[in-house]
């Protein structure tokens, strides 16, 4: 914000104060919190909850119901694998949740150590991880919770500061992994470019049992065809002698439904054949039945994404409303930044520093609930205190249009009492 | 065995080893190795196949299809804390494995610690668990797998030998806790009776955070009405002032689909807020449209049931054939005895010691399938190499009643050759 800036948004203080309490007056209760589908996103999977009938054999002649098959029906292995980019030996279809796989890689990395490392992680005490930001902040509660300390690197348009990536795994051995969501990253939108990409899987890491936790959890989360292309991780590892490095995951939770979709994870042979050593003993195997619901949705990578296009059609329009009324209210003024992604849940947006916590605070007094500041930072702590994560998805088209005017009214109002400090 | 049975069955051993080659020339294939349902049982559920259909609210109003609601459906924790005999709020509903929230709550006790303990149990490098014996093969896995020392202690008829349980736990405080399953115990199908439920609960361990892994896995799978009550475990560690030393478990997966069921645990307040405190890190919540489905299937505890005594009808006339068989083939000879469950998927079958894993690899060369050697005892390892567990439930009547004859079979011919060892 620069000075004029400033001065001019200053002397409207009255008018937005006025806008303000006219907000307050009205008794809103309004959610822009969470990034979660709509009801009418949801009733596109309507199918689901009558399947899968009477059919209870996958095509492969599994029964379905009962015991065993632990790292999932061979045809979803096949649609996922085709998703991410490998060879279907090399998925693990797991239950509803991708976030679990997650948190049971890490954990079982702290307690048993990996393919090609030393020793378990739990006994590096001086274990970290890297946090892009702004990121997501449950990836980042998981290495907090697992003793990680969280070391910030910067989210650009094209992925994580890469320069200063190297250099941290350069020399640091206690820096295990980093945290990446490659496309519509959570919440910038941003999608890694091939340089990101081919740095990621080629840099030098101290560790030798570094690990890149790839959440491509908005693969095909696009807006319409207009999409940037996501370079494969997988064979730009392999190419580069580190293929153990990058463990990928992907669920339907954003294509079907949240509660009661399918995860599943990808990575080379060797961390495949050791994450099933473990979850041999974990547990006897995933909810097939789920898995063959999902099997008969989708049918196949090109019914899924005929699938997501419906999504698409459906949220396009509610970003589409948050830039233009973002546009309208904020654009003269100079005082804010937002990204325009091309998919994905998320808009974030950059307000004047140390105004986001006072600018959410008063959202909140008139009724509109946002995503509490900081959150998309490790510790929840945004060190500058300007970004806002926006979740247009859930909220109906109207809900959207008066919290995105309750927000952008706050904002003017905060931003024209500070003196921009 | 004694040595005029010796005399005698050896005599008739001719006959028994033409008897087995003419079972050799059969090529039979048959499988007696896997506690799990048979397709009539699965069928029973068959609703659950096209549930919920359109009905994708709880009672209580929740969207099962979306997030949220980390600790399951209220109206389910309300069932399960029936047939656990806790309160609803005592209870966790999960995914599709109890024996996955097993793992994880010993997983998080080794990474974090429980509350009332000292530290984290991977900081005791000579941490123990205790195995009744025989017992359930994936039990003991979990611990040896989290780097427990394994100690065995007697299975009687009522339960775990409480003198040879509380000497141990009383001293050593490495000892973090036991192994049960308390009704129809696997393999034995014994019950705990009420005097080891009250000294479990009771008894003074040196190990203020000593756990009883109380797998009430089949808590509902009574053969007939007749069967024993089993002592409220909850209660009497409340009344013995050790309410944080029981956690209990069940599933629906052998009520249900085990593929597809729903799991719970229960324990005191102070363990299900620390449960709940690392579940809300490792994921989003459980599957709550397969707990609808489960709701609208059973009801209530009173549906429940009506849906077991079905089970019961299709499972006891497997047992009563295998039961009779062994009488007809064995009664005689005085060289094996067998339990008569009551309930639960096994019957335990001791032979005279030395010869359990011979007569097993005997079996399989005439195309019948049993359970490993072993596989009850920790480490994989039967001391005295005498039993085999039989799992009737799958197979179908004619198939049982071939294969335990074979079983048979191979029990005389092996003691006929053997002079008791």
């Amino acid at each position: 914000m620069n000075d004029s800036a400033v001065r001019t948004i200053q002397s409207h203080h009255s008018d937005f104060l006025s806008q303000y309490q006219s907000f307050l007056s009205l008794n809103l209760s309004l959610d822009m919190t969470r990034g979660k589908p709509s009801a009418a996103q949801l009733d596109l999977s309507r199918r689901l909850m009558t399947l899968p009938g009477e059919d209870h054999l996958s095509p492969g002649g599994v029964d379905t119901r009962n015991y065993r098959v632990l790292d999932g029906l061979p045809e979803l292995k096949s649609l996922f694998g085709e998703l991410l980019g490998v060879d279907p030996g090399n998925v693990i279809v797991g239950g509803n949740s991708s976030l679990t796989m997650m948190y049971d890689t890490l954990q079982r990395a702290c307690q048993f150590g990996v393919p090609g490392g030393n020793t378990p992680w739990n006994t590096e005490p001086q274990r970290k991880f890297i946090c892009p930001t702004p990121g997501y902040d449950r990836h980042f509660l998981i290495t907090h919770h697992l003793g990680f300390e969280l070391i910030s690197v910067d989210m650009t348009d094209t992925g994580p500061d890469m320069n200063q990536v190297e250099k941290l795994v350069q020399h640091d051995s206690g820096i295990k992994g980093i945290w990446c969501v490659p496309k519509y990253s959570n919440p910038t939108g941003c999608c890694y470019d091939e340089e990101t990409v081919k740095r990621l899987a080629s840099m030098s890491t101290a560790a030798p049992d570094f690990k890149i936790m790839w959440d491509n959890a908005y693969a095909e989360h696009h807006f319409s065809d207009d999409h940037p292309a996501l370079a494969n991780i997988a064979s730009h590892s392999h190419q580069a002698g580190n293929a153990n490095r990058i463990i990928q995951f992907a669920s339907t939770s954003k294509m079907t439904l949240p509660g009661a979709g399918v995860a599943a994870m990808a990575s080379s042979e060797e961390n495949i054949a050791d994450a099933k050593k473990h979850l041999n003993v974990q547990g006897i195997g995933p909810d097939k039945v789920n898995q063959l619901r999902h099997l008969q949705l989708f049918g196949d990578l090109i019914g899924l994404r005929a699938h997501m296009k419906e999504h698409g059609k459906l949220v396009k329009p509610k970003f589409d409303l948050v830039d233009e009324i973002l546009q309208q209210e904020l654009g003269q003024w100079n005082i804010a930044s937002w990204t325009r992604p091309k998919g994905g849940y998320f808009i974030s947006l950059d307000i004047a520093p140390g105004l986001a916590k006072k600018v959410i605070e008063m959202a909140k007094q008139a009724g509109v609930k946002l995503t509490g500041a900081g959150a998309p930072f490790p510790y929840g702590k945004d060190p500058m205190d300007r970004n806002i994560r926006i979740a247009p998805t859930f909220p109906t088209m109207e809900d959207i249009q008066q919290a995105t005017r309750v927000l952008c009214t706050c904002i003017k109002l905060a931003s024209s009492e500070s003196p921009g400090e």
